[in-house]
């Protein structure tokens, strides 16, 4: 019981203290941003003031038109000239919104304007979201040995012990995905596209390999881009790279916590110890159905006792 | 070396059944939304022809008011009467941008403008991120055994054999999440956003709880909305409801996949059998660091020997 106890008192701390972070974002962006809008807000409505001083237009055609104009836009069709030539939607641009889709990035720069589309969007995001995730996971598991595995039995054969061994290395696979998949990127994109600072370059690296994908920042949109569609693959690629390092390094974390037994204490173990019964056996003891085929070892793979965990996942079906 | 062939033959598949995937859906997608996008673009332009001819405004003047316009609605600004009232930072607005960080949904209908703010994204994103995928995590394992270990066990003590019980239990389960969390909620944002469609409403929820967030669709966004905080605290209530539930359905359909064997078949099982040794020891075998001290049952939770396992995964450290 007491186990049971701290494990609801840790869920509720969990709970009240995600509430007190949003809370505390709240206020730091609500104090962060509320001065940047309100000047923006000014400068508009100056400039419109202006704008309509200097035309014999009257406020309400103005208004119906922006309204037009706005509503357009947010399909991702733009009134302005430059603008209007590129289509978001030839192949490449509809690969790269398919391509935001399934990795769940979705920045939200094009959206399906018919109902059809929007259908299939669900389809596909379906279907999609799982198959992009099994070909991470396939990936990840191919890479773990040379980056991770690997890179950590080599500190160790160099006499390091086993936590500092995954601490060296946990550091260094950290500055290589730094380096290689934020500063390097954010350098790139900062020399192609000609409105982002290097620090725009760091926050799009960032939010799209989070999966945020916010859209304040797309590559490959400006009118008049050169090799347009070479661009948005070069980025796909980039992408799907880049999500297969943060689940490497997500994972490295994983064990790195199971080794330093901040799992245990946190008792949030997923893959391992107390979960670990729950997480292996199939829903159902499948001891007493004879049909349920043996796909695994089960003398090896299943050694915990039902009993011999408190929890409560441990069912009764006999 | 029969079994390392095949698994990489179908990663290969997997990779190549990937890009056939999106190319698929490019194709799809360029075919429906052409057509609307060129209807849409056709309609700006006549627009803007005939704004221009009904005024005196010149075509250039046009041109750099409408920039100046778009650019400040990038960023959440308004150029109409009506929407330019409310901020995008208010308390409750700025919770719920902070909200769609954490939870990696990312609408960004509202998007930070100053450097700061980017830099404050990119900190808080970095802690929110993974802590609230503890958070969740910790809800799940605590609905776990309401939801899916008690029904599965009643089923089975029903006469079901394991298989089915499986089955019939994750068809209810399913039918359950589509109705509280897409149904049901569709017919709800019908109600108060005036210009949603109930497959408008279906839309943002499956793209919420995926956590695409392509932000087309953002609940309480309207100009005159009535107790708007309310409204986006209760959205903010919705969405971590049904992110919780989409990880459960994601946590059973993985432990349905051990039972049926599919796992086992991809050669993809994370938290089962051919990865199980990887995922459950440590990075680097502790046995001879007398250091790491032991926060696991060892004798139990250990069980394969290394030897056991033919997978690249077994370093040598000894």
């Amino acid at each position: 019981m007491h186990s049971v106890g701290r494990s609801w008192l840790l869920l509720t701390g969990f709970v009240l203290f995600y509430v007190v972070y949003l809370l505390f974002g709240a206020l730091v962006f609500s104090s962060l941003e509320r001065p940047a809008e309100d000047k923006l807000r000014e400068d508009v409505e100056a400039l419109k003031l202006e704008f309509l001083n200097h035309s014999c237009v009257n406020v309400a055609a103005l208004e119906g038109f922006l309204l037009k104009v706005l509503t357009a836009n947010k399909y991702g069709v733009s009134v302005l000239k430059n603008a209007s030539v590129v289509s978001n939607w030839d192949l490449a641009s509809s690969m790269f919104f398919a391509n935001t889709l399934v990795t769940t990035v979705g920045y939200g720069h094009t959206t399906p304007l018919s109902d059809a589309g929007k259908a299939f969007s669900i389809l596909y995001a379906l279907i999609g979201v799982p198959f992009t995730m099994l070909v991470l996971t396939a990936c990840v598991q191919r890479i773990m040995h040379p980056l991770v595995l690997a890179p950590v039995g080599l500190l160790h054969r160099l006499g390091l012990r086993p936590r500092p061994a995954t601490v060296v290395h946990f550091t260094l696979l950290l500055l290589l995905v730094v380096l290689c998949f934020f500063v390097a990127p954010a350098a790139v994109f900062r020399e192609l596209e000609p409105s982002w600072s290097f620090l725009d370059g760091v926050y799009f690296c960032f939010i799209s390999l989070c999966t945020i994908g916010l859209g304040d920042f797309v590559p490959g949109t400006q009118p008049r881009q050169k090799y347009r569609s070479l661009y948005q693959l070069s980025v796909m690629f980039y992408m799907f790279m880049g999500l297969m390092m943060m689940y490497l390094v997500l994972r490295t974390i994983h064990k790195m916590a199971d080794l330093h037994g901040l799992t245990t204490f946190l008792q949030l173990p997923r893959c391992e110890d107390p979960d670990l019964d729950e997480d292996q056996k199939p829903i159902v003891e499948d001891g007493q159905g004879a049909q349920a085929p043996s796909f695994r070892t089960e003398e090896t793979s299943k050694p915990l006792e039902a009993a011999s965990q408190p929890s409560y996942n441990t069912i009764n079906t006999s």
